[in-house]
């Protein structure tokens, strides 16, 4: 399987977004903003642009895709107050692959938003700019120098591409039986996995330090893992290998297939992430949280989890990964076999949640561009 | 009509770009490749950015899409060259209405402009950062002295709405049976024709003299005519004007229906159009050059034209006009009318030019931010 093709840049149906999942990332997006504000703040605390310039990498196209801007903008206007400093210009830089949907981010998104910050600031807002950037953001985006902000939720845990070596000499299959990193996965497969991430964020951080000035901040939400540990157990794919399992089982897929399939995601520990941003070295490490979320993107409590609507929250799921991962699992496994598979899927989720929900693990990062 | 709508900002399937018209544009853009290159030139001599900023204006989304961009590259390559001096970093901005197919320029397009510029440039090519910006160019798309050069071409002679001041007191039409203005438009008409470029051409200068640094260049072409006599004689809206007619004598289109059709376009004179700039005040202005088009976008000499193809001709006169007319014709007479109509149209054009090819008259400005 050509999954490069599929997670990045060749503008077929399958490379809709990084991160087109709302319910869920809506929640983290809220739980990030008072992190934005921070690094809003302490940037303020240096420099005072007239223009301030802003890239949303993974933006999607859909109800989150203006949120993280309007936080954004929200975060500036009140440090402006504060400092009783007039408000600078906006030039936001809207980016994803080039097969998100750029057309309703500017026919229904853009006209929408544009209002709702009429509406909210009225004529004390200064002028705010939107343009889109079709491209990877394993590859460069922006001019040198040009950037003041950066954001990213929910968008670098997918991978450049399926790790290399997942095969051994003899062309076997190390991962045999699984998609992802799990409980049977040998060491050389973490390793694999590991390995390509570190290439692709360390890439990353390169690629950004490059376009941020110095003192520049970048805020990213991704999903990792507490432990050091490789496998987690509150991993959101092991419901789907064993979907697929049955569906082999069922003869409706070949165990070949599924076990040439590998998702091209990694969930980084803490200290993973931390050696690799000292390791590249561009970039200062100010905060790094962990915030939990429910699978099912709700936001209730540990204590009230137990009593919950299993199903609903699996459909809720369920819809999620469907969203994020359809394209890449319907050119490796065929379009017929999505719907049976995500309603095998929504099943096994009601089994993992049988003893309360679930929930992912994400890492919230708050750098500093040295220099 | 809320020609307004369709022509500006509605984001339906109306208002799908300024300038779709290919072949025809594609002409236009060979021919103002000197200028452009001379514009550039000169930009040189005063300054030697290390990031250039471009933006098109009226981009539409087609294989012309990318053509200027990349004439601007050759010409800033070019005299690098010449200079001794390190490429610099580009950063262009793609802009058209929201209704504007740039799902189209990502995707397909971009990628193969992008191949281009590695086969033809190599290692030695700094880097190009594309963006897309939607939204109507009578209003700001970017922040303050940001731009080095603005190009437009074919778009300019598209108003920002249809004119006031086409009805009297009594609410009753003044352009009777005509679609634009034409030898039977009243002198009132003209006048309202005139005073509307007037506003969007002067707002059009304000704008983009904000969004210019001191010394930034733009060059424009439009379509525009010879003499100070407001009717054209080879307007192309005259045929589309006598189709309509015989469609209302065969009843498939109400009178008044036409009556009340009135074209947001305008042809300016040299004279208007120099007159308009010093007025505005913020541009010098560095040439106007007349560049006379076959109205089939063919390149034709003056003395071959008498023996041509007349009915291809035509043909390809109907396909540009379609093109750019269409869903503006479809959302006043309906969709129903629009085959019958360019059937209609495509015969009239071949009685037009039955002496001869017609020519559009492009007026071709290159100007100099002051200051």
């Amino acid at each position: 399987m050509e999954v490069q093709q599929v997670v990045h840049m060749n503008g077929g149906v399958g490379d809709i977004s990084y991160a087109n999942n709302s319910s869920l990332q809506r929640t983290a997006i809220a739980k990030v903003r008072p992190i934005i504000e921070e690094a809003i703040s302490s940037l303020y605390c240096v420099s005072f642009p007239k223009k301030i310039t802003i890239a949303d990498l993974g933006c999607s196209s859909g109800p989150n895709t203006f949120l993280v801007l309007s936080n954004i903008i929200d975060a500036v206007v009140m440090k402006c107050h504060q400092l009783n400093h007039p408000l600078p210009e906006f030039q936001m830089f809207l980016n994803d692959l080039p097969g998100n949907d750029f057309n309703t981010i500017f026919r229904y998104l853009l006209p929408s938003f544009y209002e709702k910050l009429n509406e909210k600031k009225g004529a004390d807002l200064a002028q705010c700019f939107v343009a889109g950037v079709a491209g990877s953001f394993y590859g460069r985006l922006f001019p040198s120098k040009s950037l003041h902000f950066v954001h990213s939720s929910y968008s670098l845990h997918w991978l450049s591409q399926v790790p290399q070596g997942l095969q051994n000499e003899m062309g076997i299959t190390l991962n045999k039986g699984n998609i992802y990193l799990a409980k049977t996965s040998p060491s050389s497969v973490f390793k694999a996995y590991l390995a390509e991430f570190q290439r692709d964020f360390s890439f990353f951080l390169k690629l950004r330090s490059e376009e941020l000035i110095g003192g520049g901040r970048m805020v990213l939400t991704l999903h990792g893992r507490r432990s050091s540990y490789p496998y987690n157990r509150d991993c959101c794919w092991e419901p789907l290998a064993q979907a697929l399992h049955d569906m082999v089982l069922q003869g409706v897929i070949e165990q070949e297939k599924v076990d040439s399939f590998n998702l091209p995601y990694y969930t980084p520990s803490i200290h993973e992430l931390e050696a690799i941003i000292e390791t590249e070295g561009s970039f200062s490490l100010d905060r790094l949280e962990i915030i939990d979320i429910n699978w099912d993107g709700s936001e209730d409590a540990y204590e009230e989890t137990s009593a919950f609507n299993n199903l609903a929250s699996a459909q809720n799921v369920s819809k999620c990964i469907r969203a994020v991962s359809e394209s890449m699992l319907a050119s490796h496994f065929g379009e017929a076999t999505i719907d049976d598979l995500f309603q095998k899927y929504e099943q096994n989720v009601v089994q993992f949640q049988s003893n309360g929900k679930r929930k992912y693990i994400n890492l919230v990062i708050c750098m500093t561009r040295k220099g």
